[in-house]
């Protein structure tokens, strides 16, 4: 059978969990994006500061730095720094032929420690819990990647 | 048919465009890099204040930001917000097996957006016209990622 | 035969690169984790201050950028800029049915070259070395777009 290919069990739960993985970092452009045009302020670029449809009344502090705006692009490159790998690393596995349940606790396991995390960092918890979740989604990435690396050393 | 081939017209559609959107992206590494080379400034390592032959006359200013060198580091970064998560959706999609004109319109089509977003963003055009050209891209993305999350659960 | 299996030799050549890539950039996380956590400084976010088990003295001075991290930061999104592309670029190329040794070259010449630019960045070389480096590796990353570029447009 081909593994990668919808016929796979293993590349069907795969397809899920990437997909829901890239949704939720596409969800974290956004949320940056809402919250820029929401305050109207945390922009990057000079040009940002013309009166336009979406900037009304334009502002030179519209470009200073903003927590609100910062925290969500703070989020949103931590998805950065992960969810590639994760992307490439479920790949590999599925390619490795791991069993089903295994693969569910993963990939699923990945998609769900990075919604707590984003819960974690959005309401502000201590830093302890933000670090457990993240801990918890990069181990995912580095068992997925060990096993194919496992694989295609034996095979 | 074997989806992940080049037998198949819809992944040779993909090699193409994502093979466009990885130089594209190292491109913007190369713009960073012209930038901080033709100015000599813009560096973010100490080391690189150093007299050395690619910098004969080193000055303690070229560490600090500068706005022709941060604009192309702005741009490299919102691509690697985006074409990591396209060349990894364009995948489930492929393997989900789409028609030929939807793959062609999605695939080309996040290239052909950011090559616009790049030129609004370069020519410093208003935050409204690189903002279209940039949900645009991610349209793309997200269409491709639902199509692939679908075609999965309906398997 | 299916090029996108462990039974082909070239693609067994890319998981083993691409695992170990994986792990590098997980390092490059955990490096940045090491840092703030050795220095109890160089956090990012306003919750970090608090007092709890991790952070039993806090300071406000914690969350002011400080060089030893942000070094580390630094390595860590520049194999962000490149990392998510190899692996990309890497999948694309052995679809494109490359010679072995070719494969060998460019695949774990990459992540030679990345082994040798974390030296030069930790070991803060001149920006010549560390821009050596650099450069080949996304040479190789060019080079393997272009092969299935071409593999491609001529199918």
């Amino acid at each position: 059978m081909d593994l990668l290919s919808l016929d796979n069990p293993v590349f069907r739960v795969y397809v899920i969990a990437a997909s829901l993985a890239i949704l939720k970092m596409i969800g974290h452009a956004f949320l940056t994006v809402y919250r820029m045009m929401h305050g109207h302020s945390g922009f990057l670029n000079p040009e940002d500061l013309r009166k336009t449809p979406l900037n009304p009344q334009p502002d030179a502090q519209q470009i200073a730095p903003n927590d609100y705006v910062e925290r969500a692009r703070r989020m949103h490159r931590n998805e950065g720094e992960n969810t590639p790998l994760f992307l490439a690393a479920g790949l590999l596995f599925v390619a490795a032929a791991p069993p089903l349940w295994l693969a569910v606790v993963l990939l699923y396991g990945y998609v769900a420690m990075r919604l707590a995390h984003a819960y974690a960092y959005l309401s502000e918890r201590d830093h302890e819990v933000r670090a457990t979740f993240f801990t918890l989604g990069v181990v995912a990435i580095a068992v997925m990647s060990v096993y194919a690396l496992a694989a295609a050393l034996s095979h």
